[in-house]
């Protein structure tokens, strides 16, 4: 690894708590990603940005920055990329996976709130997350609770902006939205200094579905009765689109599509025959959240799809290419209204979705991944089970933080009903 | 007690499960109210409410339903009562105060959720809340995760309409939150079949008013050096106000107010000098919720206001009286956009309450209530402490359900609490 201290320095790092992080990662990640066998060539790359992951990216963020370029950290996948873009600037996901931050995140939220929050809002006040530290301006969003006022106390701490979701999708819900949309497109327009042309905007949505084409087409492999990937991979690889350079990522990412439709057509799987293919559903799962793939793909499954931000929510369904800014943005504004996020009301298309996608990707079973005192997508499996159970559809809730201490008893509830999807399949 | 049973059988209700309920709400109703010493007289209309608690009023329901009349059900003191009364119908507060409750609402509910919450939806499905089972439809409304999604669960058991609160406070949202006025208008007048004319309106804004003024009256007795009724009390009579029949309700608290004026005048207490005065903020207690009051009560505290929902966030600030409809109803918009609610950000002007409430209330000390799981009056807590920290107002959390348990720990917390007042007096 080259040597960035001077390049932490400069963004205001706390050097020393740092240095700790880095330590865990590299084994942890070795652990996980490293020890698989048959991994497809293409994981290189992936496995290259981790290892750079508080390094080469965020040299290129400065870079930009020192060119007066802007970047936007965002925690919700309704933020729209694609006026990020159009303005010239990065926009970069900040959603915390890591134990780590939490006890920092503690000293200003509630324990009993949601890790993903705790962790963000640690990531920050610790100073120990250069991607917080290179972002110009925070865009947070009204979406549950505890990010809504989570945004108030990390104000304190960085600037930040709020755009206020919708929590219906009524005809006048989309008004609102729209109207949000501009509000965001006003401030980022003031902040980089750079106009949202049409021109600038359609290549940006060009660019943006791009980036969700070839995601799709990553996912696409995961359909194959042959399995061509892990789904701990497939994980990685949406998580790291989340900062990583669209255009390259694009690149890097059908280099490694077409290594893995090579490896459909020769028949070459990375699980044994017969591993009961799971689709997981629920809350997302922040960079370095690997937990629940590792313990399903240790406990005799294949995660085939991820029904979750970090992953379809994140790329399906493509913004509509449109003429004028009014269009354009109306596109963009149905495109987001289309992701089924636990936190609107009612939010049956993601009861659709959940059995939509579990027929597509030929899966076995589902299992309904839920972080503590997330409560939208807790109440929310009492409908997802009840549908899942006409449909005949296995299922089952796994609630689990970042910890790594229920992993025992984790594994031994889902080795359990791997067996008894098994046995009756 | 009259023998309500047919009317009850009436309402669908489980006779066997609401014999239980009705079982022990005596003994604690006595043990807690009817053991306070030096009482006002005028407080044995609210003994009679609560001992009727489930038969006379509900008596008049039912006539009024009989009648044709409807009923109206709420969770939030945002669903405009105006609105309601001036279509001849009747509101009632659902909210559920009881452990009683909580075991049947986590029968389709996460556990870890708030009791309220768990409790409104185990109410409904239990079939043992005759208010429930009075209402023609349910109002939800999209404030906290937890509501917003319980909604699609209570649906499933009885007509639900839900109005869908803003989330900020800027222009545009009071356009969106008057167009909400409207939608639930139409559904009113539409379930009703009553016009919402001019003139009822205005009646109906002025019955309304009526009884915040009669609340703000009762509450401003509190205000005195010497405190003529106990907090228990007061807060008693501000959760009756939610499903008493107000124009009754005005004149039997105006009768209380006149005793206690007196009892101003003549230095009559209910407490001892130098009892430490205390002002509760947080989140909502339903009836019979009056674990706190109780135990604050009865460990050398006395309750002189609640910044809370069922205290003076449900009448502090009047609707302005206007002309035409259109006029009324931006004021009502107006008038519930004022109320405070952390389910808003950001949400300063709570602060500002808080601090303005203890100087008016002459407290010592600020006890912040929060029931658990409750993120967004937890995350505020914060910003509050920090606020009250720089004025140099004492501050302590209590996070508690509704069960029993924690009772002793409170006490002995609360005592500390006090002394330190005391003795820094
Ligand atoms: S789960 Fe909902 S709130 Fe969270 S990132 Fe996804 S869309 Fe946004
Ligand atoms: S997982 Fe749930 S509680 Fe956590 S940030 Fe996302 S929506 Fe909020
Ligand atoms: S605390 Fe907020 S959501 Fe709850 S009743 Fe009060 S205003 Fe409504
Ligand atoms: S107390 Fe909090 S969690 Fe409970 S219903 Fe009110 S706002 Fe929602």
């Amino acid at each position: 690894m080259a040597d960035y201290r001077k390049l932490w320095e400069s963004l205001d790092m706390d050097l020393e708590k740092h240095d700790q992080l880095c330590a865990v990662l590299p084994e942890f990640y070795g652990d996980i990603y490293l020890s698989q066998e048959n991994r497809p060539e293409g994981m290189n790359y992936y496995n290259f940005v981790v290892s750079e992951i508080h390094g080469f990216r965020i040299q290129e963020l400065a870079e930009h920055r020192k060119k007066g370029g802007k970047v936007f950290g965002s925690f919700c996948i309704y933020v729209p990329d694609e006026l990020i873009v159009a303005a010239g600037a990065i926009g970069v996901g900040l959603c915390g996976g890591s134990d780590f931050w939490i006890p920092d995140g503690e000293k200003v939220l509630p324990r009993n709130i949601c890790p993903l929050i705790k962790a963000s809002v640690g990531a920050k006040i610790s100073g120990t997350c250069p991607y917080f530290q290179s972002a110009d301006i925070l865009v947070g969003e009204t979406t549950c609770d505890g990010k809504k006022k989570a945004w108030e106390i990390l104000g304190k701490y960085t600037p930040i902006h709020v755009m206020d979701l919708p929590q219906m999708k009524r005809g006048k819900d989309k008004i609102h939205w729209i109207d949000e949309l501009k509000i965001f497109k006003d401030l980022v327009e003031k902040m980089t200094g750079n106009e949202i042309t049409e021109e600038k905007l359609k290549e940006a949505v060009k660019l943006i579905n791009e980036k969700r084409r070839v995601l799709q087409r990553l996912y696409n492999t995961r359909k194959s009765e042959v399995l061509p990937i892990s789904g701990k991979d497939a994980l990685l690889i949406t998580q790291i689109a989340f900062y990583d350079d669209p255009k390259r990522f694009i690149e890097k990412t059908s280099e490694l599509c077409e290594e893995l439709e090579d490896r459909i057509k020769k028949g070459i799987s990375v699980f044994e025959e017969n591993t009961p293919r799971i689709l997981v559903t629920g809350t997302p799962m922040a960079i370095p959240n690997w937990k629940l793939h590792h313990i399903i793909e240790t406990s005799g499954g294949a995660v085939v799809c991820e029904e979750t931000c970090t992953g379809i929510r994140y790329f399906e369904r493509l913004v509509k290419e449109a003429e004028s800014i009014e269009e354009q943005m109306e596109a963009i504004a149905d495109r987001y209204l289309s992701i089924n996020c636990a936190c609107f009301t009612p939010n049956d298309g993601r009861i659709e979705d959940i059995i939509r996608l579990y027929k597509e990707y030929k899966a076995d079973g589902v299992v309904y991944y839920n972080l503590p005192f997330c409560h939208t997508y807790a109440v929310e499996y009492n409908k997802v089970k009840e549908a899942l159970d006409n449909e005949g559809i296995p299922v089952i809730m796994i609630e689990s933080d970042y910890s790594l201490q229920d992993v025992g008893q984790i594994k031994t509830r889902l080795e359990a009903f791997f067996e008894m999807i098994k046995t009756s399949k």
